[in-house]
């Protein structure tokens, strides 16, 4: 069965779709500046389950997956569209009320304005569609498809505890007084994971990356999308993956930790690269650096203590 | 139990939400133009039965319905952004593919370029968001809240018909050989309604209009939103109002023929006010004049043979 990325590839070429692609749309605003959109669907029992988390941190979440994608650009978030199906038994509660507090908070921080959307009935599961308007410098938005053969590969934070925190709700774990600091870290991570604006910001003012996109499909997934727009190929050092510490095992890179790193995904921290004279640069910032780009057009390998093997995309895909 | 405008409203007011409450936000693009962006969801057994329909029909409507909602602005569509949840089942046919097509066809004919987007999958239902971004002259978006005591309120097309066409489906009917001309026609209004584009820019280039909407959830309910926006109330004369001619009894403005063009919704044409100096043009240009604007503020008048009764908001509405 094709996935949703073979669908959009072919999409494109059917219909000479050359904005599509990237973490968000690039379009003309004016002279100085570049209009970024972007839209994210969000399913109940798909995406997210309402007994796992709260109507705020749902509010959050919804805002934060979209104002990641304005981040992997680079961009400065502007505006937002909700769009929101609701079952009737929701609506009579207080429910959305509290989704629209989480969503709200989040988007003052960034002073995001709610401009519009659209409210309907749905039969019997909560469906939300978040849209983000943003704005970069005209010319100046970070891309998938500028990664060059020698570039180093980099990644801002901790990888693989949103999926830590995934597996910890699918096993029963709940905000309750007995969980340790960890487990409470890591199912933040999950229910109101933080977009990272000031970051991608920082990045695109220094002009360190070369390319960059966001990490919400898993790091093997979304390294496969950008070394597939820049043409190029990768290889990935599994030691000096940044796994979350407050996952169990972090330290000694076990293969259930390794595989939270590389396949689990959601952290939304920011993948780029960067050229061998910015290297330092991006060290010196504190960014983690993870690998390096190839000439191996298509190919990510991974690099452990003795062997090389080749890391297939297992990131989170909906068919 | 609250509508959903009532809640948009208490939405509006708690965080002072200055863009929401037109057929599209307006938001500033350059020192020329403004942008305008508007979202329409549209789900499974709400808005649309897939066993009324065709895929290219629906991918048709769902992008018509966010154009109407640029065409009531008096802007120009520049763009679209499409999010799908979609059933595994409907996934491995080709249905997106005729979707697509029926979307991209209407798309076409207006310069409509896709630009994104999100897919997921759903549990048991299609769902679609369809988000349009346009533009219009800074500072001329026609917007809901000019209308003034003593304009004329038109309508720019026969209205009705589409309700028609869903009480058609509902009672069974579907497009066989054996349908009369009238019965297709009014499926058609339906299935595949026509977003006034071209008549909106007309309008706005003319400057007829002191506020404008589309007419998608029903004139009472459409009319009152007008109103409501432009501190006004309006006086609706039931023998001019121009009923679909297909449907049966409309031009004896039948009980039921009344009802559907008072509060059948989804024809997409336009509802628009002008003053009296630019009433003369408004007829010129064939618009039907269904009433006028009044001081009685809130309130919405029927004008019948012998009598004037209240109507109140009897359009769609979700909750």
């Amino acid at each position: 069965m094709k996935s949703e990325f073979e669908f959009i590839n072919n999409l494109k070429s059917r219909f000479s779709l050359a904005h599509v692609g990237d973490d968000c749309a690039v379009l003309l605003k004016d002279d100085k500046t570049d209009l970024l959109v972007t839209a994210d669907l969000l399913i109940e029992d798909i995406d997210f389950r309402l007994e796992w988390t709260t109507p705020e941190f749902l509010g959050h979440k919804a805002l934060a997956v979209s104002l990641s994608d304005i981040a992997a650009m680079g961009g400065t978030p502007k505006w937002a569209l909700m769009s929101i199906g609701v079952p009737k038994d929701l609506w009579k509660t207080d429910f959305l009320d509290l989704f629209y507090d989480g969503w709200h908070e989040l988007a003052e921080n960034h002073g995001v304005d709610l401009v519009g959307g659209d409210i309907s009935r749905s039969p019997d599961r909560l469906v939300i569609d978040s849209m983000v308007g943003g704005e970069v410098e005209h010319g100046r938005a970070l891309l998938r498809s500028g990664a060059k053969p020698g570039d180093s590969i980099f990644v801002t934070g901790y990888i693989g505890g949103a999926a830590a925190g995934l597996a910890l709700l699918e096993s029963g774990h709940n905000f309750s007084d007995k969980i340790s600091a960890s487990v409470r870290h890591l199912l933040f991570r999950q229910l109101q994971p933080i977009p990272q604006i000031t970051t991608g910001k920082l990045l695109q003012t220094y002009g360190l990356p070369t390319a960059m996109c966001d990490l919400s499909d898993g790091l093997s997934s979304d390294i496969s999308h950008l070394i597939a727009a820049s043409a190029v190929g990768a290889q990935i050092y599994a030691e000096r993956l940044p796994i979350d510490p407050a996952i169990e095992g972090a330290n000694k890179a076990s293969p259930v930790s390794l595989d939270l790193a590389l396949n689990g995904g959601e952290d939304l921290e920011l993948l780029f690269t960067t050229g061998k004279e910015k290297r330092s640069v991006a060290l010196d910032l504190g960014f983690h650096e993870i690998g390096e780009i190839t000439s191996n057009k298509g190919v990510v390998e991974l690099v452990c203590q003795e062997s090389v093997e080749r890391l297939e995309p297992r990131g989170y895909s909906h068919f």
